[in-house]
């Protein structure tokens, strides 16, 4: 498209259409625009088929509800990640018609909600304290317009509860694994399915998780040969992805 | 399907065609082979849908030949990982036919070459002593069928290569991305392409790289938000999820 | 014991039977004989109840050799572990009539076979590759008078593995578990057994495995309750407490 | 046990007094329930012979109370590990009946008093600042049916005073050793004692402890056998190991 | 000059102008003095050619207050970095005249603004949230007698923005590049320009960003030949070099 | 004088004035006190000639005063670090005639001040910040009896400094060098000194010092001989060493 | 200068002098080169004005000859870095006319000896141990351009030696200091002079030295503001950007 | 002195016996000489009144077998340690007269023996393994002139061994500790002594040791207060400090 857009201004130059200043000072203006203190990428959603997706954490609300409030003359879904209640405050105070998720600290303005995936998400958690980051999963994948199916609950200690889900795991076209402490989880499910399996290692632990150090080591060691990893509580990353997988 | 088989086994129970010793017999009798050392479980290729793997590290040549010499009686496939020359040597001699990469020790056996991938898969290194990780994602995700497009040597301080290669990166439908040193190469091509980005952090530096330990923090701190990450030098891990999801 | 030899000693010191200098020798004169550069100490076997034990690591061969002898004169079991090659013949050449196990390296002397502990030991390993830490621990508690039963190749990605072995497990009265990469083989187990789990992180993989760190950090962070962990690759640890706890 | 249902199932399916579509919903009907956001799971108590155990850390007030609600239907004795007052104060307004040790943050329904261990169970800290972790041991192993002598403040930098109550540890079955900073402690009783002994590291001391890494690492490395090791401050593992132990 | 100094003295005792003692004094003389917590060291601005500068962080505001005093008494220029607020208003009230940055919590005297540096010295951040570091930097810069040109959040994910700014890039004679997360900013700008590039990793991030170690680790083995690095969130040492470089 | 006391009491059984049994029970009686939650060694006194000391941190308020005012019956000095304020007011309350140093948190009764140190002990520091921990190596050192002489302010940064205080240093007996950052000091110290020189690392710094980290590998490192190093922000210990020392 | 060809471009297509897909052609056409395994950058020497840098590890003495022989034809100086023996030799006889420098494991072709920078460059060692790192910044800076004063052997734990070298040191535009063990120098070094001070840690050192980690962090936390650090043993990052600096 | 000849300078200067430019002139030549890439301070010796030290590790045999020889011409007793018996072999040939101590690589002349310590210096080993730095320590410590104990194999997992030692501990005037794996023995001998413990990490055992990190963290962390810790494996350091305090 680029190409097409600059062979174009090529043609018209050759034509004498546009002059040489003019066609350089073209092709150096590039889709985005300027707020002074982050660039604003309109084309993302282009490029990316996707929303628009702020992260709240390091910005401060009034920061975080100008982006928000620029995004939305473009774009119909935004997802706000990261965002404590004060930041969501500002944000529904400045752009109304968020729904928010306080265990993952999620915000997200879902205006368009066309299905565009072709199976089912499944976003699995392995304890009761790993939910605050499937949320963030799961609140992705359906932003990005995907089915989501959530089990929680279901860690290695207890075997027998995940083959109890079995089916509804093998079902999903794609998997994200949440699991804290040894972040054993992944590689039981990637044994189970045939398909992708992400794996987001949690925070939930004490003493030698080393704040999901050791979840996100044992991820990344997975005997598994379908888990790939992403940074620890990201979910976001992990419903991002899978939507990018289950749009193929 | 072993909901079937189970459904079948009850009704013959009903049936009075099998007695309950028997029936309680057949449901224990999992489908997989004992070696002694080895588990081998040829219905890992059902499951999957892919061909048998050997990881030769940490075994004997003999034992990596006689698994080699069992999983070919039923797989036409199958691919043995990190092999030294004398391992290949050995698995060379027991069992004919293999194709050796030194310098990823890779050691192939393609009886069946059907292509599966519906794209190409885009398998990519930062610099060439990165090439014998990009070497094993490629044998990899040939072996298992697909069409891969190789490009080296394109790491993020000569940005202009990169972006030279732009198109054939757009064209893939998944991405394979191996660096060592700081590993920004995943960053930078996720925010290129919209389909997904497997990173394969490297061993590849010196100093403060500790053995790819700077390169996986990088990649799992990466900023383009389609990126998912192996374990360093796991190129086998990265061409293995790029194929399951070139076939979806 | 010593409560009694002390009041013993002080009998005769009351009777006159002897003088108070002999008796402070007495007092000082403690059980362990000085070889120089090692105390070895006899009345280990009757503390604990358990034979000799030499880590050859870090000893010359020489060195190792001197200690056996000694040991064998008042301990009818030996148990020498991390004896490379070198140090097993030097070993054999002083003192005949030991068994060597090259995959772990292990030599025992094993003259006194009485069964001691009440029930099974079962050593599982997750792989192939951990066998060389499962044999350590296997033989340590065969030495220390144990029924050993040991199930290899049962990984957790290959969950139907292990359920399986279910009942081989559920017999044992105490389960050694050795796993490298991601260790999370303990915590399944764990989950399926009610009996005490000792769990062997071993240095089996690479890169972000750092050398068993990961399978250490999964194991001591595992949601089953009843798993306890040892130093990496120390199979012998393993089968020491089990061997204790089979006791009891 | 299992086992024999399942006979039962079989035998009710050949003599036609259920149909094989009953049989296989029976077959699927596995012991737990859902509360949504936690598989309860009543069978546990039965599987390991335990009271109930709830970790109330990551976990809202609310979520505690639920849950422990829930368990106090099925099992007698439940455990709240890591409740912080105001969770304590919460599951108190709805179950009442609960025992409260603010120091560790443990709290328990102790309803069934039973003695089940075979000896007793020695609680051992190095230092007064350990003892939090020693009561969550205590506590436990107390609700789970045991004998506890607790002997605290005997750390190696005062040797005489660990000499003083040798008779004491070597007059228990298990022993179980609380130690931050050096954590040298379980080395120092592993030699004394021929009984298995569970390492607790506790995040006790600064600096270059980094929070009970210092304590974990010694502990892992004793030079003693009789030695295994739980995580950080996981007092509430020694103690669920130690009665299981003390049981056989 | 010190040399000079000295021949001085020594021509003086030489012609008996000076005695012995009086000459060994003023040799000891050294031209620091003595506040009792802090030397303040008056000559660092001859010696560097630099204004003086305050670390807030683990002094008192009464201490940096008094500590800024005395410095105005000799310095036109005066920096102090990491200043809270309370900070800010205790050296305000002492000492009139400061300018306060809240996001770097930078705070300065600036009397003398002639213009030392001989080119433009150009601070980029590679997103919003890595502001605050970029401007303790810029504050430097400027303050230290440099032109200063900020160009924000143009990270690699998004290298079109990148390539929109090269042009300023390239027009600087030194570049500081700000950027947290996988911190691979640097290299991307340190291929497009030739000139010294400081980078400076800040702690934005989290979960394996580990407080910045992760951007750090990647900055020090950027595969780019002209990046040196500084300190986690150390922007003023970069604007400090940079500022040391722009005067050659 | 154990073997004094031993001997007699020998002699006194052999004498027939005391029966095995009382024997046997004075031997056990060793001479420390139970609290209940910590044992208080009257006798450290005798044996290391020293004051008692108190680490308050971990210990609540009420649990330091208590043992203080034990302690305080046979103790003409008693030293309690890391006392917070709240802790400080405590004691006061309980046991009046306390001075507090707010800086480092320490509280010193300070009753019997005999000189004991045959010379002089210096305390430096490297920076401003770092004046926390030399306080409470400089308040041990004067309570245990020595003559202590205070540097602060001359880290290596600024050599001439430090050289201005060459004299004040070589007259010491030992020195204390307090220095977090780079934690240089002690290396340039030890190289103009000629006595032991103990390095305490201090948490000060930001970013990559990782909390004192840095400091404490670099004096581990030291390219000096005479070094020796405590644990970061110790400055109890090292005081309390260089007293040992300066008795010699 | 690109953008000057692109606007020659643009006037030919203007003037019909070419049709608008050579254009195109013609814009995608960069001047980079492709052997296969490496994209050989002939433009890099422009854009940096430096001669072409080649890192040999992690390449075959074959790949490197082969890189190296390409080079040559378009520059006159080549720089190979950390070739081992072997390597020199291949590259030698493909290549004639290099000269070896084992201690760094350097190679130069240094055809073209034109001073390029202002000033001198020292190049300062901390120890005899650190000079195979110094020896690889020495021949980087020289094969750039430079006139190098290289000092050695002047540690902080000497600071007479340090200060005999003032006059050296200061008369230099730029300094690189390499050290290892504590790190110490460069901090002592940036306090003595104006100038920019390049730090490279080296791998010198044993025990918690941890191959170099203990030196990086001290340089990172360096009180002397002028200092910025490059990786471990990276003498030729330091060369490099000394010369960078130098030319300005 | 320094001072003094300074005054005599001066006053030479005063009375014309010395023009400006020759005083000058012999202020700068202080007195270390020049071997190229090593300065050899002589003066050393006199400074510290201690022999001659070389660190042999990371030098050339040659290289070490130089400086040795330059020593020798100026000290009586030199030092050698790490030496590799080729380096050994090396010095021996062109400097004879030196006796080798193998198992810690310590090469030493000794031709000076008068006893200069005022006591005893203890030299104590937890196991036969951590003989080889011990050995260091002992013979570091005799060619400084003093008398030395050495009890090995004392460690605490065998208290009744150190217990029997405790005489020739406390009859000590200093104690030097070494210790591999949990690294617990410098606490328990610092709690039964009254003078300065100096602890030595050793490298000593496998897994979680860490090359000696377990054991370092340990000591650093030590209850007991009269303890202060070298690096991993440094007996140099210690014996050399243990020296220093054994002639206060």
């Amino acid at each position: 498209m680029d190409q097409n857009r600059l062979r174009e201004l090529l043609e018209q130059v050759k034509e004498g259409a546009m002059d040489v200043n003019a066609a350089l000072e073209r092709m150096r203006h590039l889709p985005f625009e300027d707020l002074g203190f982050a660039k604003v990428d309109h084309h993302r959603e282009l490029r990316h088929g996707m929303p628009e997706v702020v992260l709240a954490k390091g910005k401060t609300p009034q920061q975080v509800a100008a982006i928000a409030e620029r995004l939305l003359e473009n774009s119909a879904n935004v997802l706000i990640t990261r965002a404590d209640p004060a930041c969501a405050a500002e944000v529904e105070r400045q752009c109304p018609g968020a729904e928010y998720f306080p265990l993952s600290g999620t915000l997200r303005f879902w205006r368009e909600r066309t299905i565009q995936g072709k199976g089912i998400i499944a976003v699995v958690s392995a304890g009761t304290s790993d939910i605050f980051v499937a949320e963030e999963a799961q609140v992705t994948a359906e932003t990005m317009g995907n089915r989501v199916d959530t089990v929680h609950d279901i860690g290695v200690a207890g075997i027998h509860r995940l083959m109890h889900n079995r089916e509804r795991l093998t079902a999903a076209r794609v998997v994200v694994v949440c699991a804290g402490m040894e972040g054993a989880l992944p590689s039981a499910v990637g044994g189970l399915v045939s398909c992708p399996v992400i794996a987001v290692p949690t925070s939930v632990g004490y003493g030698a998780s080393f704040h999901g150090l050791a979840a996100l080591l044992g991820m990344l060691n997975s005997c598994a040969s379908n888990v790939t990893v992403v940074n620890i509580d990201n979910g976001f990353g992990a419903g991002y992805v899978a939507s990018l997988i289950n749009r193929l």
